[in-house]
């Protein structure tokens, strides 16, 4: 299988692959990206060349990916030249532009914030902000397309002058979504996996928690009613079905004043769906692979009662959480993952998942282990409560 | 960190190396071995050879092994060097060497078979052979002391006749054991892991089932008395104290006549403890890898109330196990592992696990499993018990 991009998401799928003696070769932009140590192949190259989307294709029966920052036309070129892609044109575009998104999840009628798309190559986009916050009030989020993600190319404006600034900033070519600021009650991540005839799982529903628009915790099954949980999975099916596709598909969820509404989707393994590694009894990155490989798929029920899982970022002056490693194994039950990446603000350099009984002692545990690796424990999130 | 070999053992520890960031660096026989492709550095160059153990401990921090066809004299050489070998020859020479394990766990009073250590070059092989099967009875067993493995090296003989026979082949220069046949009533194999201080985690006992010296299935807990696992625990447990050593230890007892009696042991991850990957909080690989590296131990707990492990062999005619993958993945919660070895006879291409709260139906599942993967069910295996 090859994919493209190298992250941690095609390093975790190469361990699950190594398991099932599929051989996976990555198109890295780096030699030293998060993957390459442990595929069984790299090229490096641009996710956006085409020539290097053709080396990939030649050494591998079916292309993946590990992000969504790709040329659709150039893909489109591979598979017109016979190359296998999975999950599909179709449902990458969804993946890769959040306009296509909420245009096609809209048509299907299912539940979204309120949101209106804007080309500022078209119209006045200002005017368009303007005549959308008249209707659903200030603030409102403004979002960029593409290119965004980990809160990047999303920002909330509190009124005009600064709807401006942010129009300025994203620019007059790309197009832009200007969606109602919902209140969230909760944020709920659904993973489904699916494989080419249609056969489906989804995963529960989990609880997850971000700051700043980057993931913190994921609670399995977190503090929400199991009512809710199920409707929640059921929604994220129905948006897998008509995204279609194959492979893993995360679908992000808000829940607000009693409703769940679709945020955002990805079309690929996802943190939110990290837990599933101990948690489950068929990791995300296992069913990706069999799916696009179009292979039965694997149950999706939890191994615990509650798992936790936190990321692992960096603080200041903790060094990398590679050298803080015997600290972070010594919290009981806590499964340490290190991606073998830089520290960097804002970036993911590993999580820990803890499965048990308890879903308090458990979210205890992985954030005791998450700090001794280095992670700040940021603002905004209530720790106490779990204690 | 660096191993000597690199089959499948080599492989599923750099599967677990891989998500605690640490770099795994093969010396490989075969740039196919099935380590390879998932290592993050191979080397190429025979486990004898003291040139290539030089190159290997050049690249690392500690050098181990994963089978034990090494020479202990060039390791020696190393450790005066200055390389950081483990587990340590003293246990190194315990695991390659059935008469000093013979030797240093009877004096250390621990319970084994009747046994007697015969140097052909010294003394009337044919003689001893004699004078011991007067006292203990025909059959008797005679193996190898050196380089034996999956019954390899192994001969039971029912006479003088049959004794002169393999006491020909086996050749007049090795040391040999000649141990009395004891009935078997049940085989348990205990895995222990051990820090350099001393630092020290057991995993429950299992029970295994071999045929023809070679391991079938391993279940957890097995048909066996709980109190009679516990002590086999405790029993293993104190062979890792003798034994001293650091990582993980396989302790593989006989139940003969109630009692529990040592058979072999091996100073490295074992096929007895491929349940652990899914079946307990802490894989042998993990715990190998992090003992070896000083670093602190995982909880040993099994993640469910029954586990059941099956090897995958060849059969005639069947293929290789990866082209009937497929098959293999539609048996609910089965593990399938394929090791990416070319089949051979006797030869473990894989193996498949399964979780679950009925120790009866984990096996039958994991046996369908494997004989999806093409594993012929051999004889003297009573598979109908199971359902």
């Amino acid at each position: 299988m090859g994919v493209v991009g190298a992250g941690q998401l095609a390093r975790m799928t190469a361990e699950a692959a190594s398991a099932l003696d599929i051989d996976i070769v990555v198109l890295a932009e780096s030699p030293d990206d998060a993957a390459t140590r442990v595929a069984a192949q790299v090229l490096v190259g641009s996710p956006r060349d085409p020539t290097a989307h053709s080396a990939l294709a030649a050494r591998c029966d079916v292309v993946t990916f590990d992000h969504e920052l790709v040329d659709l036309d150039a893909l489109g070129d591979l598979v017109s030249g016979g190359a296998v892609v999975r999950p599909g044109l179709g449902t990458l575009a969804l993946a890769v532009d959040k306009a296509v998104m909420r245009r096609t999840l809209g048509e299907a009628g299912l539940p979204m914030p309120a949101h209106r798309i804007v080309e500022p190559a078209e119209e006045d986009a200002a005017a368009a902000v303007g005549s959308f916050a008249e209707e659903h009030r200030w603030p409102i989020v403004i979002k960029t397309a593409r290119g965004g993600y980990d809160g990047r190319g999303v920002r909330r404006v509190a009124g005009a002058a600064d709807a401006a600034r942010v129009l300025a900033e994203f620019g007059p070519r790309g197009t832009l979504l200007i969606e109602e600021d919902v209140a969230i009650e909760a944020e709920i991540a659904v993973m489904v996996a699916r494989r080419p005839g249609g056969e489906r799982v989804t995963w529960p529903a989990v609880e997850t928690a971000q700051v700043d628009g980057v993931c913190r915790e994921v609670l399995v099954p977190g503090r929400l009613a199991p009512a809710l949980l199920g409707q929640a999975a059921e929604l994220g099916a129905a948006v897998a079905e008509v995204a279609g596709g194959v492979g893993v598909l995360a679908v992000e969820l808000f829940l607000s004043d009693g409703r769940l509404l679709v945020n955002e989707i990805a079309a690929r393994p996802h943190n939110s769906g990290h837990w599933t590694i101990e948690g489950s009894q068929t990791s995300q990155f296992e069913n990706h692979l069999r799916a696009v490989l179009d292979l039965p798929l694997g149950g999706t029920d939890p191994t615990a009662a509650a798992v936790a899982t936190v990321n692992v970022f960096g603080g200041e002056g903790v060094g990398p959480p590679q050298r803080r490693l015997a600290a972070g194994l010594t919290v009981p039950g806590a499964h340490d993952h290190l991606y073998g990446k830089a520290a960097r603000p804002r970036r993911k350099l590993g999580h820990v998942t803890v499965c048990g009984d308890q879903p308090t002692t458990g979210r205890e545990r992985a954030w005791a282990a998450a700090r001794a690796l280095g992670t700040p424990v940021p603002e905004g999130l209530e720790l106490e409560e779990a204690s």
